[in-house]
């Protein structure tokens, strides 16, 4: 089959992507059954005239998207076809769903790296109920009272002057405040994003994002991330051959993978969007916290031609339990925006929105945020020594700058759902990486969060996670470890 | 054209039924063009072998779809097409956004009869400020952590308990506390509604719902609305057309009109729903506002085979401005749901819910809810006594039992949107009727609310508006005021 391949060179696609489409066309018409062993790369090379580099790049790409999968030493093979049906999709889900919920409240005594969201604990109630209270002696029933859909204009005010602390200039006329990130990202896909439409992704991502634009009917197409960001290679074919609606990305201490993208690459992209007209979701939840001294500037503040629509949530460093968060939009989209808000929920808490603006107002802003960096990077710092210590050594993790996750990949083969039941059964909860890619696929990918966990917590939780781990390549060097049928990511 | 038209008897589809989808069809393929004069009833009923009654009833059909008008004297013509765009429809629907935004806080000295968002001064602040530091104390940052998408589980549990009291018997485990009611359509559309299904509503019907329907591009049917209910004959018909993913109303001081559903309305539509394996949401918001002795019970009360999906919105009777409502959900349905409200905004505020379940608990609601019920039906027995007084006779209005709406039906040939204009001259604002119509035509009907007006400002409000009416119909009789072309709903 693969002899019927042509590459066509005077193309402005490049040839290794050509070769992809070819292939991939090829085994989604089941014209490659499973199994069947592709040509080794020097031979198809040769056959199609190409360097060696080009079928490398080809086989990688198919293999990131799990057509294809690799046996060390006998080569390459079409992977199994997926027959992962909707409703395994959504009961997968369902049970991502409550890794952010699986707070202490619920389980006693678990560690949990499971979840990113901050225990309570983290936050100070003092200024809260202080400045609560002030807000009801000031406003009385006005804090309860129908607010704007767009957002209480005094908040708006503040979160402008907010913004532009970090080099983001945003008028209050352009932020519209809404319940929460995940509201944020609901509301854009409402306004963008329509049956059979495309969105692009990083891969990994974050799940709720995945799962509305599912729930909008949209075609996801999954970019690979790297440790400095997107890789813009892939996007720019990927965007030679389709327009996106827009691209959904976290440049800064990104969810799950921590990464970051580096200057370079947040320019590259900025100026890639100017040539393809294309539009950027850039959801900021983490930025405040970096532990480096490495700038974690934002893609918007680089934004000169209203190519990026930014998202910041509020959840994990003001309270996690009040739903908060903004975006700056450009103006042209602003009212259909405004019209997916008031579809979603008519408006966001005015109580809440009233106590976020005295926080800035009063400066308590600026101290929590200084107290909650603290306290995380404390927390960081000893995941980090704690990996270094525990971890087998084939067990690879990058050292990102800030955040609160850490990312890490275990040796080919090592099902991360399995370990996570192995280690829970240690009483350590941890998120398998299957949930943050578009089509949940087996993965050698661990996430581990420090939101919920203290420094105590982080070093008894790695060593269990450690010894277990090494328990399995143990076994896996027994051979009682099978691999074999795995799609290799 | 019409000679085409053949009848089948012994089809099991209403001959009327019949005769006005074909001539629907007709109409919308452009085959009998706009102002075309169709034939007079006796006449098309002799050519078509049928009773009078059923032409009368097709041509009434589409009258009410405005696809034909009628001018006395003259006879029935097709009217002219519409040219409604999706961008004219958002542009309507922007206006009508701010109906409930036009608070006394924006626009000093006007009387607002166009909110039916209640004004904060109804709600006393002392024990909400109570419970609200008595949760704090109590719960400190868990007040503020992550909680359970399903919601708040003691809430719940008290809901639970509030419902029973109104002959529901829902257990916990299948309510679904939600930011609002309209978050609630929200949730439920994603659930229910793709692409192209259709869903039946009320015609009239809340405008934040029929909005929610078109972006999930949903085909909408109206079914009219009586002073007694839904039509049922109606409703059965277009079942046997077409099975809608579901039927959404609000059986009880509906909004816009204020209408209930007569207790054999409500059984013969449980009835119909176990027929026609119909679901049902239940929207109510306003039954607790009863000012008579006649029970305002809930559909749901009556529902045996899970046939309803309730929603209730606390926004009118405990705090506007925080979002809170809930739903009660067949279990077959309850994971999707779920889901659907993860995607939506992850769960709602904890705080509020704490502070809610201290309302039941510490019986605040009962007290509240009987002080507003007394605010709001001297406002409304005012708001009746004015409009019997000031308002020309031919003006038409039927009486609720309670809740905040009253229907003005005007005189044909007035368009509610003019009358708009020219009583915001006067300082009086009110909600056009257009708004609440999925293609929001030119109607005779406006809704007046008593949430946000004072006895005082009734009086003086329906006095500027009757004076200003009786103008109209002055300069009517001087026949200056032209109806001609306009379709008659």
């Amino acid at each position: 089959m693969l002899k019927d391949i042509q590459l066509d060179k005077s193309s402005s696609i490049y040839l290794y992507l050509q070769l992809y489409n070819q292939v991939r066309d090829l085994i989604k018409a089941g014209k490659l059954s499973p199994n069947t062993k592709l040509p080794p790369i020097r031979k198809l090379a040769k056959q199609l005239g190409v360097n060696n580099v080009t079928v490398v790049k080809g086989y990688d790409l198919l293999e990131e998207e799990e057509l294809i999968y690799k046996k060390v030493g006998r080569g390459t093979f079409v992977a199994p076809a997926k027959k992962i049906k909707i409703e395994a999709e959504a009961a997968d889900l369902d049970q991502q769903i409550y890794i952010d919920e699986d707070t202490k409240l619920d389980r006693a005594g678990e560690i949990n790296f499971a979840t990113a969201a901050p225990t309570p604990d983290l936050f100070p109630i003092a200024p809260f109920k202080k400045l609560l209270n002030k807000v009801l002696e000031r406003d009385r029933g006005y804090a309860f009272g129908y607010q704007k859909s767009q957002g209480y204009l005094p908040l708006r005010e503040s979160i402008s002057n907010y913004a532009n602390r970090y080099n983001i200039s945003a008028n209050p006329e352009e932020i519209q405040i809404v319940s929460g990130a995940q509201q944020g990202i609901d509301i854009l896909a409402k306004t963008f994003l329509d049956y059979g439409d495309t969105v692009f992704v990083e891969r990994p991502t974050y799940p709720g994002a995945i799962s509305v634009f599912k729930s909008r009917q949209a075609n996801i197409v999954e970019i690979p991330l790297k440790e400095d960001g997107i890789d813009i290679t892939y996007l720019e074919a990927k965007l030679k051959e389709i327009k996106p609606k827009f691209l959904y990305l976290m440049p800064n201490f990104q969810n799950p993978t921590g990464y970051s993208y580096s200057q370079t690459k947040k320019e590259k992209l900025i100026k890639l969007a100017d040539q393809h007209d294309l539009l950027i979701i850039e959801d900021d939840c983490l930025s405040d916290l970096n532990y480096s001294d490495q700038e974690s500037n934002a893609l918007k503040s680089l934004d000169k031609a209203d190519r990026v629509i930014y998202i910041k949530s509020f959840s994990k460093i003001f309270m996690p339990g009040l739903r908060l968060a903004f975006l700056i939009i450009p103006d042209c989209y602003f009212n259909d925006i405004l019209l997916s808000k008031y579809m979603s929920d008519i408006f966001t808490d005015g109580l809440v929105q009233r106590v976020l603006d005295l926080y800035f107002k009063e400066e308590v802003w600026e101290e929590q945020l200084i107290r909650l960096k603290e306290t995380y990077q404390v927390r960081y710092e000893s995941m980090i020594v704690a990996l270094r210590e525990y971890l087998p050594n084939q067990i690879e993790f990058a050292k990102p700058n800030g955040g609160l996750n850490i990312w890490l990949e275990l040796p080919r083969g090592i099902s991360a759902s399995k370990i996570k039941d192995k280690s829970l059964k240690k009483g350590v909860n941890i998120a398998p990486g299957a949930a943050f890619y578009s089509n949940q696929p087996q993965v050698n990918k661990i996430r581990l969060s420090i939101a919920a966990v203290n420094k105590q917590e982080i070093k008894e939780g790695v060593k269990r996670l450690g010894a277990l781990l090494q328990q399995k390549l143990n076994d896996k060097e027994d051979d009682t470890w099978d691999n074999s049928v795995l799609p290799l990511v």
